[in-house]
């Protein structure tokens, strides 16, 4: 049994997500065909992230094992040409030993979220920004994000139908800033609650417009509910960056 | 007649380019159509740079006519509605007087180009960037690149089928830096020849991969020939940036 590490680069855009579905293409399944086009082995493939329909990827981390031994190099270019009709693509494939597991053996996970805010909707960028034609407090958002920020409860930023055991995550870093007509925020955790990214952002969005004060942040954290919450920003902002080990 | 100024953005991948023609849908056409659904006037459009099929605008600038008055508010809701399909959007509509010509009235544009410097395919960029997968040395490509600012004749790096009267521009910045997997140019001119930003990019990418020097830069500038150039760069990592009045 030989198993292999690869770090993928994806646009969410056309597929209903990382998992394998019967209702439309993944990026799971896309992968999985093309290790068998040129493997013929049949393989399931276990990514670091289970990232929602129209989220995309820079860095996702996947492993997978086959019977026959293939060089790490091979691998690469044979996946990559079974791939290259799709907007998936290893960027790096690294030959790891059995005790190696994409998603539990992962120590932190970056993901990015992009608003576009600026009066005109995207051109260039639709299906790639969350579009907030009115302006937002960049500054305001970072400053209750911080409130975030350590270990918590999330309850209120979770979705309902998350199938992790506990609520209690902790969040590394939260950062908000804005670049041109850009805000862009990042994240850094072990690991996240499902939605957890989109409904802190589409939170933190209140904020950012004036709605909401850092002190409504912190009691919405505190009220374990996620009708206390804002609502869930758009998948299409979204990008797991990095996954590190 | 009310004179109105537009900036605009664009995806140019699915167009024959700005310029309306008989082979398929073009940037300016599909602008013109807008405008006559909401006004029910046939204008022709004036675009500041005639991008080619593929090359993508973040801040075009063009200007059209109109008979009858409507505020500049009302013509850019008017638009981006009828607009709302495609990947165009004005960014921005302001009256103007009559003097202003969005083509003879510019002072300085402002393209980038965007090299996606990896072994990897781009799979979120595409269309958006020249993939070159064998490293680039960035900082030897913009040392190369300072001979060419300033005047010159620039009959190396036009296409064949250039209308420019004269070969003689003045360029005035041509940077070229390292953003991570991104090798970013950045040009500026009053005016540029059919080509020659994307000539100007395959010739000095021949610098990043080391098989040119900065003295066969200097050459193919002083031979006045466009066969003594390098390659021409694909349209689609190509941007209209902004334009100068």
């Amino acid at each position: 049994m030989h198993r292999y590490r690869i770090t993928i680069e994806y646009d969410g855009g056309p597929f209903v997500g990382w998992q394998r579905q019967i209702n439309g293409p993944s990026v799971q399944q896309a992968i999985e065909d093309a290790i068998h086009a040129f493997s013929g082995e049949t393989v399931t493939l276990f990514g670091a992230g289970r990232t929602d329909a129209g989220v995309h990827a820079l860095g996702q981390v996947a492993h997978f094992d086959l019977e026959r031994y293939f060089p790490a190099h091979k691998v690469h270019g044979a996946v990559n040409a079974h791939l290259r009709d799709l907007p998936i693509v290893l960027r790096d494939v690294e030959a790891v030993d059995e005790n190696f597991h994409a998603r539990f053996s992962a120590r932190e996970r970056t993901y990015l979220y992009r608003i576009l805010n600026r009066p005109a909707r995207p051109a260039l960028d639709k299906g790639r920004v969350w579009w907030v034609p009115q302006p937002l407090d960049a500054a305001a958002m970072h400053a209750a994000a911080q409130t975030l920020t350590g270990k918590h409860d999330f309850t209120t930023f979770r979705a309902k139908f998350c199938q992790a055991k506990s609520p209690v995550k902790t969040l590394d870093t939260l950062d908000i800033a804005r670049r041109g007509e850009e805000i862009v925020v990042s994240v850094q955790a072990r690991s996240f609650l499902h939605h957890q990214v989109r409904n802190l952002v589409g939170t933190l969005k209140l904020v950012g417009e004036g709605k909401w004060t850092a002190q409504d942040i912190t009691a919405a954290l505190a009220a374990c509910d996620r009708a206390a919450g804002g609502p869930t920003a758009p998948a299409a902002g979204l990008y797991l960056v990095e996954v590190r080990y």
